[in-house]
């Protein structure tokens, strides 16, 4: 790596999951579109011919004439190529397949338990993280052995109990967990602040937000643009949703030019109303961390989709979706097809930067607890804004909960725990326990244990894979 | 007071609600069966002529030829003249009358949530609390301006909240809160000690338990009778129970001299099972801290009775008993009856003794955690061992709960501080925020929500500025 | 006050200790060169003639041509009529007069104790402190009555004790303490930057620090320009000094157009030697923290200077340069002299510019430990970074401080602790409890008891129940 | 080990340090005069001979008429021998040989530096911990291997850094420290108990008091006997002290039968006046943790003895002392002389039993801190009271410490940080962190890196043999 004149060049970047086609593809057109960063990226992944149709398109957009860095794509066989000499790591992998992630998220359904994503908590982020920790203790000791002093970025989810197993099994890893919840809220902010403030134009990055949580269950306590008070405007909007109904505050209000999803859901008005922060991260996501009765019970489409403003995630619509990516990924290798260059809105190349000291700025990242979120147990994992400079974050103080969440996201905490020992001792009795105590899992004991049973069992090739 | 020769004359103790039918005599029993103590007990309490009866009473015990202690019982009219110059202060009262009781445990059946007690948290022991604490305000600032060096002994459910209040508006208190739920589980494991340990005769005080939790959820997670470790026992009988049923650990089994009651409950079993650590609380009790359908959703009397041990207490069962003692009490003033000198079992004079220097033991009690419990937050009011000496109560390090357990108290601490604020601010969108949060209230939210504003109608009376 | 395209208007600033010769008229440059705001500056001094000359001077230099924010300066007999209304509070005072300073720092000189500056820690600070935190509880106080929402800025010595008593009689003030101290080693890390880097011209804001520690005895152990470490360069000077001297580092290097001042004393490399972090105040603070044996026994002023780099600063020479400030007050007022119009080098309007929304940057501040500084209590007030956005200030988390610099620091802050309880309730006695534990005061007990009660009778015009 | 009918037979104690004429012949006896334990001890030493000398008292001892427990003696050639199968392990060692214990408390003297003991804190305490933490790593190591479930007893100075290194190498060991400091406080107590308070004949043991602090600078806060509190009596012996002299509360008062030992010393008084809390450790001890110019300026024998009642112990007197010891060993071998059997008030085998489930008591202790001092960090060795019972040691929280001694305390808990971290790493530029900072060496920065230097050599046998 040599770092002069602003710019820096022979960086090595490691790609684990490196066959992915949405991660990986968003990170190329981002490194593509940045003149400051040149180097390597090597892809690793167990699907190897993805892995090298990844190359062909990685250098293919190096190569075209608008790319404004040079990056090089290499696919390697073993992970230890891949990590040797790495400066960043970056995990993104789908652990397991979609057969097991059928099981996560529709096995509960036959007792009454619907799922939005299931990937994160809940009984479906349960299981999942029970396959997934034994393989990011296998990454944290690779690392450790391979590039000790390397940045690593995380993708993957269950984010939070990814992270954690990193530093658990290697404390001295350098490593966060991002994800691109919190920008969707920052773009809802401006929306609002063009609504209901009369400014236009404001970029998401622009908004500056106070952030606390853990992955997926973030919350805004304060948010700014220049010298107007964001909160105040979430609440002449809130206040106008609880008198007039959602089509008061969205019909002809949402800036047009972003489209629906740039304006706060139904769901995400109804938490402020109910906490007094602002959620931030998506509805479907949100609904997962709390009691199944609150937001849940009402599991026809349209219901959720009318009342609260989210739907259900199914895994035959990501199988399909997979499908045409797919496709399209053999038009792209064959030359069919061109991928569009184009900013990703995605953070990671502007966190390398940072960590390269080419620019400095706040945002939000997941990272052990070390007294940035009062109230939750020190080396948690959890979402909170940092200041991200040249080799090193540095968490801001995100401050307390209001008691009601903070009881909310202890328990998930706490839970996580649960998990992670469960995950590390293969002590799957443990991981029960998490399990019934999962606000979605509230049902008679015996039937959750047939769930917990029954779920184990659909993913149990990654369980004794190890 | 003086302090001599091992005993301690011209003591005062003030006793608020001392026209008490039930706690008030056994402590009259007690005082009078100790001849190391001699004083004036003053009564006060808003019905004056149940204290007036308690007067007539305790003198009467006092005189008897058997009492070994000398005691002179007054009734006052103000809490003013019970509390100068007094050295104790008990709190022993009723807050409200059976017919709130009636809306705290009833209340909420048409919504399908049975309660067992409906006094400890749980929709009933929420909005008693709501009512109370303005009472402790008022007992607290009575108690710094009359008598700020006495020692404060609670009684009142809920025992939690009652003693937090007591320090939140005087932090220089010298309150704890007492309560005999641990002592029964002692006398169970007198037993347990009998039947699996062949050692008879055991008393209570003589099993060392390591006690944890908050009052009524209290767990032990050590016991021994000197040379003999406890929880192997209780695990021996755990598994009988679990592969041979009830009757095989129960019949024939628990020491006939002292009746049923001294086994262990089923649920008891069951919760030692899933979390390793003896309930030390009555089944009743420690059933209304978890989620609803995990042991309450089968509400009929002879399920619940024969599946897990314990019975729904209705309000109307509460008044027969009443009237009873009201009976009762008439026969014994108008000297047509005679009370019993016995021990009562409860631990409230010799804790006093301990505090005057008479006695140094270990027993549990309800004060802010200073670090007694790891894992709750400072301040929060725990049940735990502390050694009680001359002027001095000392926790011991209660040490930490499992995860499960942990997550689960902690809720229950933090709604309790909710609740806390709530009634000291009278500001009752609070209470609800502790409310919709209890694992009884799982419900749709516009339920609960109809619910809490029910119940919060039927306590109105008592909640001063609404 | 308005605030509207990017502009904020009719702010009312209370500056208190308005008769400053020094720090009033810093402010008043930055306020006129600042074309972003403009209002009233209320001026209060006991010296009032001191505060009408400032009004003259503030109002002619606002009234200037090249003046780009306009103010209206008043000066008012009350400090209620400084504050009500006011959006900010400035407080600069002098506690007490030079005699009482002469006590201060010249008192302890009989026993061989020598101070560089006298008005932080060491005697002199503690009883500096004793007649200040009387005066604060005051200011507090009336704050609270009068703009409880005003945020407080901080100047007065000792820093950490004013903003420490500030909080303790007002828990819910907006108060902060500034201090340019670690500008200063910013300026120096950039004459290092130039000199061992090869990069010149860079300013010190643009130097990335992470800064821990007390008022005065602040440490850096990151710092960056851009993708360089400032560590690495420090080291390689702190190398250079230490085997070839301190001219071999300075002569000829630093940076001939800003003088000889921006460069690290041989103090500095010595400390950086010691604990591995970068000291980030003047060599003559930080020396007066450490013990009096280390590098403050040599006392002829030849011999510091030479060997360490720093003077020792004596109330002589302060009332001499007070005096030419008269003269020169007298001249500008009488019109005979015109005050230079340049930026001040202070922060202080910047961070009223952050906390008006109009520019968000991170700095060093004086603010309560909320656990940004690892290991050192709660609520104690601590020097450390944070991040200024419109209406707040959020701390960093500044990490851990080197074993033996913590035990150092802690020493302090358990005095401060205790100096701050000596001044709030004018119990002396415990001055004395921090006086003998001060690493200046290394001496016979008897010896150090009568010296503190000589400097006490020196002050105790100043402490009112004595 | 068998465990029935209050007694317990087959018991295997390891005994490390075998040789010793002090410590081990103590135990003989009170492990002879104790009738409900028997079982072997185990011997080793790397002075075999000596440890055979022991075999053959120890049996003779075992074998006398007037013995109530069986105990057989072996004496065995490996560590490894005497740790397999062992329930209980005794760690009670000389550190290196009476050469360096020569510099350890003497090199200081050219500086000025005096120590009175020279094994804890200060330039000595710092050097021969050094030398020791080596040596008990390899005894963890070595009790994790060959018996991790026994209980470890450290005798062993310096005792908080000996029992910290145990901790830290291997956390699951079930460690704590005895010491007999705290005794003799209570021995005082008792009779303070007897001139003040008119009642005589009270054991030390009835003494009730709450210790805090580290290993000989331990303090006493709550002391009462019965009703009476001690406190009070204290406090009227201190002040007829400092109003009269040492004289008038010593001469004729302390009771004959126990000699002059048995009374606080000028020192404890002169501490109890500046801190409110009485010294529990001998004078010789506390004063080493205080700054030197306190009380150890004045050097000559007779001031110090004469003022503040204790005197240097030489090296030379130590020889001396073993000089006879190995020559009484001699006789005792040759069957000239006889071990008188009589308790040796050390409270070893008290704790055993206790932990063996024979007797439950409260007693001060050397372990981990968890929250049992507030203020010192958690896992430092603290010393403070616990309960000891079957299989469990809990601490019972000993409070606060006044903020002037907390800092003093808390100085020495970072240097044996450090001082842990050095012996761990051997890194001895560690070291000199810890000993520039100690209160005893308070001097030139140049004269105490040369002290250092000496002194590290002097014991360098000790850190290279590893």
């Amino acid at each position: 790596m040599n770092n002069s004149n602003d710019k820096v060049s022979n960086l090595k970047i490691a790609y684990i999951g490196g066959g992915s086609r949405n991660w990986a593809r968003k990170l190329m057109c981002d490194l593509a579109l940045e003149p400051q960063l040149s180097g390597l990226v090597s892809l690793f992944d167990i699907d190897q011919e993805a892995a090298g149709h990844n190359v062909t398109i990685g250098n293919a957009i190096s190569g075209r004439s608008e790319a404004a860095g040079t990056w090089r794509y290499e696919a390697v066989a073993t992970i230890e190529q891949a990590l040797t000499g790495a400066d960043f790591v970056i995990l993104s992998i789908l652990p397991g397949t979609f057969e097991e992630m059928a099981v996560d998220v529709h096995a509960p359904e036959k007792y009454g338990i619907y799922q939005s994503v299931g990937d994160t908590v809940g009984p479906g982020g349960i299981i999942r993280a029970l396959r997934t920790i034994p393989l990011f203790v296998d990454f944290a000791r690779q690392i450790e052995r391979y590039c000790p002093s390397a940045w690593v970025i995380n993708y993957t989810n269950p984010m939070t109990l990814c992270t954690r197993t990193l530093y658990d099994t290697f404390p001295g890893i350098k490593a966060f967990g991002c994800c691109h919840e919190v920008f969707s809220a920052q773009e809802e902010l401006s929306a609002i602040l063009e609504v209901f403030g009369g400014v236009s134009g404001v970029e998401r990055f622009e908004i500056e937000t106070n952030v606390k949580g853990i992955n997926h269950f973030t919350w805004i306590d304060r948010a700014s643009y220049k010298g107007i008070d964001l909160m105040e405007l979430y609440r002449i909007a809130a206040d106008q949703f609880a008198s007039e109904g959602y089509r008061a505050t969205k019909e002809g209000r949402a800036p047009r030019q972003y489209g629906d999803w740039r304006w706060p859901k139904p769901l995400h008005f109804e938490l402020f109303d109910r906490y007094g922060l602002i959620p931030a991260a998506g509805a479907r996501h949100m609904v997962e961390f709390m009691p199944h009765e609150w937001y849940m019970s009402q599991t026809d489409a349209d219901t959720l989709k009318n009342k609260w403003g989210f739907e259900l995630t199914t895994v035959r619509s990501r199988i399909e979706y997979q499908d045409k990516q797919i496709e399209e990924t053999k038009r792209i290798v064959a030359g069919d097809e061109t991928v569009e260059l184009k900013p990703s809105k995605e953070e990671g190349v502007r966190i390398l930067k940072g960590l390269l000291g080419l620019e400095t700025f706040v945002t939000n990242i997941n990272v052990p607890n070390r007294g940035q979120l009062v109230g939750i147990p020190e080396g948690a994992v959890v979402e909170s804004n940092a200041l991200i400079q040249l080799g090193r974050i540095t968490p801001l103080q995100a401050g307390e909960l209001p008691l009601d969440l903070l009881s909310l996201v202890a328990l998930h905490v706490y839970n996580q725990e649960l998990v992670l020992k469960a995950g590390i001792r293969q002590d799957y009795s443990l991981g029960y326990k998490a399990f019934v105590k999962d606000p979605l899992v509230y049902m008679d004991l015996n039937k959750s244990k047939a769930l917990y049973d029954e779920m184990l069992e659909g993913t149990c090739r990654y369980l004794n894979a190890r």
